[in-house]
């Protein structure tokens, strides 16, 4: 039998999807919320993580990080992510997390089964269909800096509450906004963090 | 036999739910993304669509208008939406469309065949746990005008841009946005914005 844990943050979706991962006789399938799952990854010790890279918390952006950290055994837990083409930020952060398996939620639920018997087996498991994704994942033009800026900004933050927050001038910040909307390709601050919440990068 | 139309724009979960929802011998489901609903509407002619109000293009806002528009015979479709109460501005969205029904998503999938049932003898549906969502949307504090202002700065248009396109002049832009970032309880501009994009107004 192989443990599943399902993660998603839509409790009739993840419900549904469950039931029908449980109609196949060689997956326990147990499943919860992003802000359950880390509770549930030491309690379930899954063979599999299979998760949904939308995430309601944090906006937007789910806590990779805390779901893949090794458990007492040291051993990594194996993720795989339910992903979009059109978001390669998040495609970006499950790869540097460590995510196993990339199954494109604009295909056949198939791929979900084959996704998870496969990272069961310690293998990979990518979908084509994102390579796009992955593309402009590796095309993303913003430094982790100049992200921690974006993001503030993004929150509401002015100017002086970012300087304060990052320990920067308020020149510093104002440098780092015009070379983020300069390499985002945007009209202005605005309009950078549309793009970059477009793309999933923040 | 009710026929039901699946509005959904993750391939993945609307074959999944399809299939769940045709487990019930009393429905015929039909499923389709947001950008094929509008010709299947017109091809299947369902009893009820249920359509999840989370949409893929549009910057989120779902062609609920295109939807709802009655049909040669000049009946409205009836129509049931997968809801959450932390996007009030979709509710109401929905409440303006004229949907019957509304099933929170952070609920049972029980509530989902209920509510089809239900919508198709003509009936409302909704359920309790999206209280508190429409109260924040009946709270809605902009007005159409500066909904179409924060749009265009939503899009990263400048003051002279969203000028330009409303006919209005920069200094009346300026006057609507200060108006704005006061009404959301704002801090500035791109503070409302994300304000307004969380609530699901923009």
């Amino acid at each position: 039998m192989i443990r599943v844990l399902l993660v998603h943050d839509e409790c009739l979706v993840r419900s549904v999807l469950a039931e029908w991962l449980r109609q196949e006789s060689d997956l326990a399938v147990h499943d919860t919320s992003w802000r359950g799952a880390p509770g549930m990854m030491r309690s379930v010790r899954p063979d599999v993580c299979a998760a949904d890279l939308e995430c309601a918390d944090s906006y937007g952006i789910p806590p990779l990080g805390e779901l893949c950290r090794p458990g007492p055994d040291r051993v990594r837990p194996r993720l795989l992510v339910l992903a979009t083409a059109n978001r390669p930020g998040l495609l970006k952060r499950a790869a540097e997390a460590g995510a196993l398996g990339y199954v494109d939620k604009e295909g056949s639920p198939q791929n979900l089964l084959r996704g998870i018997r496969r990272i069961a087996e310690g293998e990979r498991f990518v979908n084509d269909s994102l390579g796009f994704g992955f593309l402009k994942a590796a095309e993303m033009p913003l430094t982790r800096r100049e992200l921690s800026v974006l993001s503030l900004a993004a929150e509401g933050a002015s100017i002086a509450e970012i300087a304060g927050s990052l320990h920067l001038s308020h020149g510093t910040v104002r440098n780092y906004m015009a070379a983020i909307t300069r390499k985002t390709g945007a009209r202005n601050r605005i309009d950078a963090i549309r793009i970059s919440q477009g793309q999933g990068w923040l």
